[in-house]
Protein backbone atom coordinates (compact mmCIF):
# COMPACT_ATOMS: atom_id res chain seq x y z
CA UNK A 1 0.00 0.00 0.00
CA UNK A 2 1.32 3.82 -1.18
CA UNK A 3 0.56 6.76 0.88
CA UNK A 4 -0.54 9.60 -0.80
CA UNK A 5 1.17 12.78 -0.03
CA UNK A 6 0.45 16.44 -1.84
CA UNK A 7 2.89 19.52 -1.01
CA UNK A 8 1.65 23.09 -1.87
CA UNK A 9 3.88 25.96 -1.77
CA UNK A 10 1.47 29.45 -0.97
CA UNK A 11 0.71 31.49 -3.62
CA UNK A 12 2.05 35.52 -4.38
CA UNK A 13 1.98 37.24 -1.41
CA UNK A 14 1.78 41.23 -0.62
CA UNK A 15 5.34 41.40 0.07
CA UNK A 16 6.00 39.14 -3.07
CA UNK A 17 4.79 42.40 -4.94
CA UNK A 18 6.99 44.44 -2.92
CA UNK A 19 10.13 42.60 -3.30
CA UNK A 20 10.26 42.30 -0.03
CA UNK A 21 12.17 39.21 2.13
CA UNK A 22 9.33 38.16 3.96
CA UNK A 23 10.68 34.77 6.42
CA UNK A 24 7.92 34.57 9.37
CA UNK A 25 6.56 38.15 9.07
CA UNK A 26 2.54 37.33 8.28
CA UNK A 27 1.71 39.05 5.58
CA UNK A 28 -1.61 37.59 3.22
CA UNK A 29 -2.02 36.74 0.13
CA UNK A 30 -2.47 39.15 -3.01
CA UNK A 31 -4.95 39.00 -4.70
CA UNK A 32 -2.91 36.74 -7.58
CA UNK A 33 -2.40 34.48 -4.40
CA UNK A 34 -5.49 33.75 -4.15
CA UNK A 35 -6.24 32.87 -7.79
CA UNK A 36 -3.10 30.68 -7.42
CA UNK A 37 -4.92 28.97 -4.66
CA UNK A 38 -8.10 28.54 -6.18
CA UNK A 39 -6.34 27.10 -9.19
CA UNK A 40 -4.75 24.62 -7.10
CA UNK A 41 -7.74 23.44 -5.60
CA UNK A 42 -8.85 22.98 -9.15
CA UNK A 43 -6.17 21.00 -9.79
CA UNK A 44 -6.79 18.68 -6.65
CA UNK A 45 -10.50 18.35 -7.54
CA UNK A 46 -9.40 17.47 -11.58
CA UNK A 47 -6.94 14.82 -10.76
CA UNK A 48 -9.21 12.97 -8.03
CA UNK A 49 -7.26 13.33 -5.25
CA UNK A 50 -9.41 13.55 -1.43
CA UNK A 51 -6.77 14.97 1.14
CA UNK A 52 -8.25 13.43 4.32
CA UNK A 53 -6.07 16.12 6.51
CA UNK A 54 -4.36 19.55 6.05
CA UNK A 55 -1.39 20.69 7.45
CA UNK A 56 0.11 24.19 7.37
CA UNK A 57 2.32 26.51 9.26
CA UNK A 58 1.03 29.23 11.39
CA UNK A 59 1.35 32.15 8.65
CA UNK A 60 -1.94 33.10 7.16
CA UNK A 61 -0.89 33.06 3.72
CA UNK A 62 -0.17 29.50 4.31
CA UNK A 63 -3.47 28.95 5.77
CA UNK A 64 -5.32 30.90 3.40
CA UNK A 65 -3.85 29.14 0.39
CA UNK A 66 -4.86 26.14 1.95
CA UNK A 67 -8.59 26.88 2.63
CA UNK A 68 -8.95 29.04 -0.69
CA UNK A 69 -7.70 25.66 -2.19
CA UNK A 70 -10.02 23.19 0.05
CA UNK A 71 -13.14 25.45 -0.40
CA UNK A 72 -12.72 25.25 -3.92
CA UNK A 73 -12.39 21.35 -3.93
CA UNK A 74 -15.42 21.00 -1.36
CA UNK A 75 -13.17 19.75 0.85
CA UNK A 76 -13.23 22.30 3.62
CA UNK A 77 -14.49 19.89 6.37
CA UNK A 78 -11.21 17.70 6.42
CA UNK A 79 -9.04 17.85 9.38
CA UNK A 80 -6.92 20.68 10.09
CA UNK A 81 -3.21 20.39 11.83
CA UNK A 82 -1.11 23.88 12.30
CA UNK A 83 2.70 24.17 13.26
CA UNK A 84 5.31 26.88 13.49
CA UNK A 85 7.72 23.97 11.91
CA UNK A 86 6.27 24.38 8.85
CA UNK A 87 6.74 28.18 8.89
CA UNK A 88 8.74 29.75 6.07
CA UNK A 89 12.60 30.24 7.11
CA UNK A 90 13.41 33.22 9.46
CA UNK A 91 15.56 35.85 7.56
CA UNK A 92 16.61 37.38 10.18
CA UNK A 93 17.59 41.02 10.17
CA UNK A 94 16.72 40.55 6.44
CA UNK A 95 13.27 40.39 7.16
CA UNK A 96 11.07 43.15 5.91
CA UNK A 97 14.37 44.50 3.62
CA UNK A 98 13.82 45.27 0.04
CA UNK A 99 15.23 42.57 -2.41
CA UNK A 100 16.83 44.38 -5.33
CA UNK A 101 17.91 46.73 -2.32
CA UNK A 102 19.64 44.18 -0.45
CA UNK A 103 21.43 43.00 -3.57
CA UNK A 104 22.56 46.58 -4.39
CA UNK A 105 23.81 47.12 -0.35
CA UNK A 106 25.73 43.63 -0.04
CA UNK A 107 26.65 42.77 -3.64
CA UNK A 108 25.66 39.20 -5.43
CA UNK A 109 28.15 37.07 -3.32
CA UNK A 110 27.16 38.04 -0.19
CA UNK A 111 23.41 38.21 -1.41
CA UNK A 112 23.25 34.48 -2.96
CA UNK A 113 24.79 33.07 0.44
CA UNK A 114 22.05 34.34 1.72
CA UNK A 115 19.17 32.85 -0.11
CA UNK A 116 20.70 29.80 -1.10
CA UNK A 117 23.72 28.78 0.76
CA UNK A 118 22.52 25.56 2.82
CA UNK A 119 24.17 26.51 6.30
CA UNK A 120 24.80 30.52 6.55
CA UNK A 121 22.04 31.77 8.33
CA UNK A 122 22.06 35.86 7.77
CA UNK A 123 22.61 38.12 10.42
CA UNK A 124 19.63 37.41 13.77
CA UNK A 125 16.69 39.67 13.71
CA UNK A 126 16.55 41.93 16.83
CA UNK A 127 13.81 41.47 19.38
CA UNK A 128 13.44 44.79 19.38
CA UNK A 129 12.55 44.91 15.26
CA UNK A 130 8.68 45.46 14.43
CA UNK A 131 9.56 42.41 12.50
CA UNK A 132 10.72 40.05 15.11
CA UNK A 133 8.21 37.17 16.84
CA UNK A 134 10.11 37.18 20.00
CA UNK A 135 6.61 39.00 21.50
CA UNK A 136 4.05 37.16 19.52
CA UNK A 137 1.76 35.05 21.34
CA UNK A 138 1.38 31.81 19.03
CA UNK A 139 5.12 31.08 19.31
CA UNK A 140 4.89 31.78 23.20
CA UNK A 141 4.90 27.91 23.88
CA UNK A 142 8.36 27.46 21.82
CA UNK A 143 9.77 29.60 23.83
CA UNK A 144 13.66 28.47 24.20
CA UNK A 145 13.07 27.56 20.14
CA UNK A 146 11.98 30.62 19.05
CA UNK A 147 14.58 31.67 15.84
CA UNK A 148 15.86 34.82 15.24
CA UNK A 149 17.47 34.06 11.98
CA UNK A 150 17.89 30.60 10.23
CA UNK A 151 19.54 28.65 7.16
CA UNK A 152 18.17 26.30 5.00
CA UNK A 153 19.89 23.85 7.66
CA UNK A 154 18.26 24.55 10.55
CA UNK A 155 15.36 24.61 8.67
CA UNK A 156 15.53 21.09 8.29
CA UNK A 157 16.64 20.64 11.78
CA UNK A 158 13.14 21.96 13.29
CA UNK A 159 10.85 21.04 10.30
CA UNK A 160 12.07 17.24 10.07
CA UNK A 161 10.92 15.95 13.78
CA UNK A 162 7.56 17.19 13.06
CA UNK A 163 7.23 15.09 9.91
CA UNK A 164 8.55 11.75 11.30
CA UNK A 165 6.22 12.92 14.73
CA UNK A 166 3.19 13.65 13.15
CA UNK A 167 2.47 13.88 9.69
CA UNK A 168 3.58 10.48 8.97
CA UNK A 169 1.59 9.30 11.39
CA UNK A 170 -1.41 10.30 9.68
CA UNK A 171 0.11 8.60 6.52
CA UNK A 172 0.78 5.48 8.27
CA UNK A 173 -3.03 5.82 9.06
CA UNK A 174 -4.11 5.32 5.38
CA UNK A 175 -4.68 9.13 5.42
CA UNK A 176 -4.32 11.39 2.06
CA UNK A 177 -1.77 14.36 3.59
CA UNK A 178 -2.34 17.68 1.99
CA UNK A 179 1.01 20.18 3.22
CA UNK A 180 0.34 23.91 2.93
CA UNK A 181 3.64 25.70 3.32
CA UNK A 182 6.68 27.86 1.81
CA UNK A 183 9.57 27.86 -0.31
CA UNK A 184 11.95 26.93 2.59
CA UNK A 185 9.80 24.51 3.93
CA UNK A 186 8.99 22.37 1.79
CA UNK A 187 12.48 22.52 0.04
CA UNK A 188 13.63 20.74 3.12
CA UNK A 189 11.04 18.16 3.25
CA UNK A 190 11.90 17.75 -0.42
CA UNK A 191 15.78 17.38 0.04
CA UNK A 192 14.66 14.55 2.65
CA UNK A 193 11.99 12.43 0.10
CA UNK A 194 14.24 13.09 -2.89
CA UNK A 195 17.80 12.43 -0.83
CA UNK A 196 18.87 16.00 -2.48
CA UNK A 197 22.42 16.46 -1.10
CA UNK A 198 23.43 19.77 0.61
CA UNK A 199 24.83 21.31 -2.09
CA UNK A 200 22.17 20.24 -5.00
CA UNK A 201 19.08 21.79 -3.26
CA UNK A 202 20.25 24.85 -3.69
CA UNK A 203 19.43 24.99 -7.58
CA UNK A 204 15.64 23.23 -6.15
CA UNK A 205 12.70 25.71 -6.74
CA UNK A 206 9.40 25.14 -5.89
CA UNK A 207 6.83 27.27 -7.61
CA UNK A 208 3.87 28.32 -6.02
CA UNK A 209 0.28 27.43 -6.21
CA UNK A 210 0.90 23.82 -8.35
CA UNK A 211 0.28 20.92 -6.19
CA UNK A 212 3.27 18.15 -6.18
CA UNK A 213 2.28 14.44 -5.57
CA UNK A 214 4.13 12.02 -4.23
CA UNK A 215 3.38 8.47 -3.47
CA UNK A 216 5.26 7.20 -0.66
CA UNK A 217 6.10 3.73 0.41
CA UNK A 218 5.84 1.93 3.77
CA UNK A 219 9.00 3.71 5.03
CA UNK A 220 7.42 6.93 4.39
CA UNK A 221 9.70 7.45 1.27
CA UNK A 222 8.77 8.26 -2.37
CA UNK A 223 8.56 5.15 -4.48
CA UNK A 224 9.36 7.42 -7.86
CA UNK A 225 9.32 11.20 -8.82
CA UNK A 226 6.87 13.67 -7.18
CA UNK A 227 5.04 15.05 -9.94
CA UNK A 228 3.52 18.74 -10.51
CA UNK A 229 -0.39 18.05 -11.27
CA UNK A 230 0.36 21.27 -14.04
CA UNK A 231 3.62 20.12 -15.27
CA UNK A 232 4.34 23.04 -17.57
CA UNK A 233 2.99 25.59 -15.32
CA UNK A 234 5.57 23.92 -12.58
CA UNK A 235 8.30 24.81 -14.72
CA UNK A 236 7.65 28.07 -15.35
CA UNK A 237 7.47 29.13 -12.20
CA UNK A 238 10.01 27.46 -10.80
CA UNK A 239 11.90 29.39 -13.36
CA UNK A 240 10.12 32.32 -12.35
CA UNK A 241 11.44 31.81 -8.85
CA UNK A 242 14.95 31.46 -9.15
CA UNK A 243 15.73 34.69 -11.14
CA UNK A 244 13.59 36.17 -8.11
CA UNK A 245 15.80 39.53 -6.69
CA UNK A 246 17.92 39.37 -9.66
CA UNK A 247 17.59 42.51 -11.62
CA UNK B 1 -9.47 30.46 37.83
CA UNK B 2 -12.34 30.85 35.35
CA UNK B 3 -12.71 29.65 31.93
CA UNK B 4 -13.69 31.64 28.84
CA UNK B 5 -16.05 30.39 26.49
CA UNK B 6 -17.69 32.00 22.97
CA UNK B 7 -20.31 30.23 21.16
CA UNK B 8 -21.31 31.69 17.48
CA UNK B 9 -23.72 30.69 15.55
CA UNK B 10 -22.82 31.00 11.63
CA UNK B 11 -24.75 33.82 9.74
CA UNK B 12 -27.08 33.86 7.16
CA UNK B 13 -26.42 30.85 4.49
CA UNK B 14 -27.91 30.92 0.98
CA UNK B 15 -30.77 28.83 1.75
CA UNK B 16 -32.26 30.88 4.58
CA UNK B 17 -32.61 33.14 2.02
CA UNK B 18 -34.09 31.33 -0.06
CA UNK B 19 -36.27 29.85 2.91
CA UNK B 20 -35.40 26.32 2.92
CA UNK B 21 -34.99 23.70 5.76
CA UNK B 22 -30.95 23.09 5.10
CA UNK B 23 -29.85 20.66 8.60
CA UNK B 24 -26.95 18.74 7.33
CA UNK B 25 -26.87 19.88 3.63
CA UNK B 26 -23.55 21.62 3.42
CA UNK B 27 -24.87 24.65 1.90
CA UNK B 28 -22.25 28.08 2.15
CA UNK B 29 -23.02 31.54 3.32
CA UNK B 30 -24.54 34.48 1.94
CA UNK B 31 -22.64 37.43 1.44
CA UNK B 32 -24.71 38.26 4.21
CA UNK B 33 -23.52 35.47 6.30
CA UNK B 34 -20.07 36.63 5.23
CA UNK B 35 -20.81 40.68 6.42
CA UNK B 36 -21.84 38.63 9.53
CA UNK B 37 -18.86 36.50 10.36
CA UNK B 38 -16.46 39.51 10.03
CA UNK B 39 -18.64 41.66 12.38
CA UNK B 40 -18.38 38.58 14.91
CA UNK B 41 -14.24 39.15 14.26
CA UNK B 42 -14.20 42.66 15.10
CA UNK B 43 -16.51 42.16 18.20
CA UNK B 44 -14.25 39.53 19.70
CA UNK B 45 -11.05 42.07 18.69
CA UNK B 46 -12.79 45.06 20.11
CA UNK B 47 -13.63 42.84 23.22
CA UNK B 48 -9.91 41.92 23.84
CA UNK B 49 -10.99 38.04 23.10
CA UNK B 50 -8.23 35.89 22.43
CA UNK B 51 -9.26 32.69 21.58
CA UNK B 52 -6.40 29.55 21.59
CA UNK B 53 -8.42 26.87 19.57
CA UNK B 54 -11.37 27.06 17.17
CA UNK B 55 -14.20 24.19 16.72
CA UNK B 56 -17.02 24.23 14.24
CA UNK B 57 -19.20 21.38 12.65
CA UNK B 58 -17.86 19.97 9.88
CA UNK B 59 -20.32 22.25 7.46
CA UNK B 60 -18.74 25.22 5.25
CA UNK B 61 -21.47 27.81 6.67
CA UNK B 62 -19.58 26.75 10.29
CA UNK B 63 -16.01 27.05 8.95
CA UNK B 64 -16.38 29.40 6.93
CA UNK B 65 -17.96 32.00 9.58
CA UNK B 66 -14.86 30.99 11.83
CA UNK B 67 -12.09 31.73 8.94
CA UNK B 68 -13.87 34.88 8.12
CA UNK B 69 -14.41 35.91 12.11
CA UNK B 70 -10.81 34.60 12.74
CA UNK B 71 -9.08 36.15 9.68
CA UNK B 72 -10.74 39.57 10.77
CA UNK B 73 -9.39 39.50 14.74
CA UNK B 74 -6.20 38.49 13.25
CA UNK B 75 -6.14 34.57 14.93
CA UNK B 76 -6.32 32.41 11.53
CA UNK B 77 -3.79 30.68 13.52
CA UNK B 78 -5.37 28.91 16.36
CA UNK B 79 -6.01 24.79 16.44
CA UNK B 80 -8.53 24.17 14.86
CA UNK B 81 -10.44 21.21 15.38
CA UNK B 82 -13.90 20.14 13.96
CA UNK B 83 -16.64 17.41 14.43
CA UNK B 84 -19.99 16.42 13.16
CA UNK B 85 -21.32 15.94 16.61
CA UNK B 86 -21.57 20.66 16.36
CA UNK B 87 -23.93 20.54 13.15
CA UNK B 88 -26.97 21.40 12.84
CA UNK B 89 -29.85 19.34 13.87
CA UNK B 90 -30.59 16.65 11.12
CA UNK B 91 -34.09 18.04 9.20
CA UNK B 92 -34.91 14.60 8.35
CA UNK B 93 -37.06 14.41 5.23
CA UNK B 94 -37.65 18.35 5.56
CA UNK B 95 -34.06 19.33 4.55
CA UNK B 96 -34.78 20.95 1.17
CA UNK B 97 -38.01 21.66 1.68
CA UNK B 98 -39.54 25.24 1.77
CA UNK B 99 -40.41 26.58 4.97
CA UNK B 100 -43.43 28.46 3.82
CA UNK B 101 -44.43 25.63 1.71
CA UNK B 102 -44.38 22.85 4.66
CA UNK B 103 -45.95 25.48 6.87
CA UNK B 104 -48.89 25.69 4.48
CA UNK B 105 -48.73 21.51 4.02
CA UNK B 106 -48.81 20.68 7.26
CA UNK B 107 -50.44 23.37 9.26
CA UNK B 108 -48.86 25.85 11.72
CA UNK B 109 -49.24 22.91 14.79
CA UNK B 110 -47.07 19.88 12.77
CA UNK B 111 -44.80 22.90 11.77
CA UNK B 112 -44.26 23.81 14.86
CA UNK B 113 -44.26 20.84 16.16
CA UNK B 114 -41.12 19.64 14.02
CA UNK B 115 -39.19 23.17 14.28
CA UNK B 116 -39.57 23.13 18.41
CA UNK B 117 -40.88 19.84 19.97
CA UNK B 118 -37.95 19.03 21.93
CA UNK B 119 -38.32 15.28 21.08
CA UNK B 120 -40.67 15.00 18.00
CA UNK B 121 -38.34 14.75 14.62
CA UNK B 122 -39.78 14.95 11.22
CA UNK B 123 -40.17 12.06 9.14
CA UNK B 124 -36.55 10.26 8.32
CA UNK B 125 -34.81 11.02 5.16
CA UNK B 126 -34.55 8.68 2.79
CA UNK B 127 -30.93 7.59 1.90
CA UNK B 128 -31.65 7.94 -1.72
CA UNK B 129 -32.59 11.25 -1.57
CA UNK B 130 -30.55 14.36 -3.23
CA UNK B 131 -30.16 15.76 -0.05
CA UNK B 132 -29.04 12.56 2.06
CA UNK B 133 -25.34 12.59 3.93
CA UNK B 134 -25.58 8.32 3.76
CA UNK B 135 -23.20 8.36 1.29
CA UNK B 136 -21.06 11.63 2.02
CA UNK B 137 -17.31 10.57 2.81
CA UNK B 138 -16.82 12.80 5.42
CA UNK B 139 -19.63 11.12 7.54
CA UNK B 140 -17.97 7.03 6.64
CA UNK B 141 -16.40 7.07 10.56
CA UNK B 142 -19.58 7.19 12.05
CA UNK B 143 -21.71 4.80 9.82
CA UNK B 144 -24.12 3.80 12.68
CA UNK B 145 -24.42 6.67 14.61
CA UNK B 146 -25.69 8.71 11.28
CA UNK B 147 -28.84 10.06 12.21
CA UNK B 148 -31.42 10.13 9.56
CA UNK B 149 -33.59 12.67 11.73
CA UNK B 150 -33.25 13.65 14.82
CA UNK B 151 -35.21 16.34 17.47
CA UNK B 152 -33.43 18.93 19.43
CA UNK B 153 -33.24 16.11 22.20
CA UNK B 154 -31.17 13.93 19.55
CA UNK B 155 -28.77 16.90 19.11
CA UNK B 156 -28.18 16.74 22.44
CA UNK B 157 -27.63 13.23 23.07
CA UNK B 158 -24.51 13.62 20.19
CA UNK B 159 -23.07 16.90 21.02
CA UNK B 160 -22.92 16.81 24.85
CA UNK B 161 -20.21 13.86 24.76
CA UNK B 162 -18.16 15.44 22.78
CA UNK B 163 -18.20 18.81 25.29
CA UNK B 164 -17.34 16.83 28.10
CA UNK B 165 -14.66 14.38 25.90
CA UNK B 166 -12.97 17.03 24.10
CA UNK B 167 -13.88 21.25 24.07
CA UNK B 168 -13.47 20.64 28.34
CA UNK B 169 -10.37 19.72 27.79
CA UNK B 170 -9.09 22.36 25.92
CA UNK B 171 -11.00 24.98 28.65
CA UNK B 172 -9.18 22.89 31.20
CA UNK B 173 -5.45 23.38 30.03
CA UNK B 174 -6.79 26.83 30.52
CA UNK B 175 -7.25 27.74 26.51
CA UNK B 176 -10.25 30.16 25.37
CA UNK B 177 -12.52 27.97 23.28
CA UNK B 178 -14.42 29.28 20.15
CA UNK B 179 -17.51 27.28 18.93
CA UNK B 180 -18.75 28.04 15.64
CA UNK B 181 -21.51 26.28 14.93
CA UNK B 182 -25.34 26.25 14.22
CA UNK B 183 -28.56 27.57 16.12
CA UNK B 184 -30.00 23.62 17.27
CA UNK B 185 -26.66 22.47 18.02
CA UNK B 186 -25.83 25.89 20.14
CA UNK B 187 -29.34 25.35 21.97
CA UNK B 188 -28.13 21.93 22.70
CA UNK B 189 -25.00 23.01 24.63
CA UNK B 190 -26.90 26.25 25.92
CA UNK B 191 -29.76 23.97 27.26
CA UNK B 192 -27.27 22.72 29.82
CA UNK B 193 -25.12 25.34 30.54
CA UNK B 194 -27.55 27.37 31.64
CA UNK B 195 -30.06 24.62 32.95
CA UNK B 196 -33.06 25.38 30.82
CA UNK B 197 -35.31 22.84 31.10
CA UNK B 198 -36.86 20.94 28.56
CA UNK B 199 -40.04 22.80 28.24
CA UNK B 200 -38.32 26.31 28.06
CA UNK B 201 -35.50 25.49 25.55
CA UNK B 202 -38.26 25.67 23.18
CA UNK B 203 -38.27 30.12 23.50
CA UNK B 204 -34.43 30.25 23.23
CA UNK B 205 -33.68 31.44 19.69
CA UNK B 206 -30.02 32.45 19.11
CA UNK B 207 -29.23 35.14 17.10
CA UNK B 208 -26.45 34.23 13.93
CA UNK B 209 -23.19 36.40 14.05
CA UNK B 210 -23.05 37.73 17.80
CA UNK B 211 -20.30 36.04 19.78
CA UNK B 212 -22.05 35.08 22.86
CA UNK B 213 -19.48 34.61 26.17
CA UNK B 214 -19.51 32.30 29.14
CA UNK B 215 -17.29 32.53 32.01
CA UNK B 216 -16.85 28.74 33.73
CA UNK B 217 -16.12 27.90 36.64
CA UNK B 218 -13.74 24.53 37.22
CA UNK B 219 -16.81 22.61 36.41
CA UNK B 220 -17.32 23.89 33.42
CA UNK B 221 -20.69 25.45 34.50
CA UNK B 222 -21.22 28.85 33.99
CA UNK B 223 -20.60 31.79 37.05
CA UNK B 224 -23.08 34.05 35.82
CA UNK B 225 -25.57 34.36 32.89
CA UNK B 226 -23.59 34.28 28.79
CA UNK B 227 -23.05 37.48 27.15
CA UNK B 228 -23.90 38.83 24.09
CA UNK B 229 -20.63 41.09 22.87
CA UNK B 230 -23.26 43.28 21.28
CA UNK B 231 -26.84 43.24 23.30
CA UNK B 232 -28.49 45.40 21.38
CA UNK B 233 -27.92 43.37 18.22
CA UNK B 234 -28.92 40.10 20.04
CA UNK B 235 -32.41 41.01 20.92
CA UNK B 236 -32.84 42.12 17.21
CA UNK B 237 -32.12 39.02 15.91
CA UNK B 238 -33.22 36.86 18.50
CA UNK B 239 -36.60 37.85 17.60
CA UNK B 240 -35.90 37.71 13.82
CA UNK B 241 -34.82 33.79 14.22
CA UNK B 242 -37.96 33.69 16.39
CA UNK B 243 -40.52 34.12 13.78
CA UNK B 244 -38.76 32.81 11.14
CA UNK B 245 -41.31 30.49 8.91
CA UNK B 246 -44.19 32.50 9.99
CA UNK B 247 -44.67 34.20 6.59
Amino acid sequence: MTHTLILLRHGNSEWNTKNLFTGWVDVDLSEQGRLEAKRAGQLIAAAGLLPDVQYTSVLKRAIHTADIALAEADLDWIDVKRSWRLNERHYGALQGKDKAQTLAEFGEEQFMTWRRSFDVPPPPLSDDSEFSQAHDRRYAHIDGELPRTESLKLVIDRMLPYWHSDITVDLAAGKTVLVTAHGNSLRALVKHLDGISDADIAELNIPTGIPLVYDLDESFMPTGPGRYLDPEAAAAGAAAVASQGKK
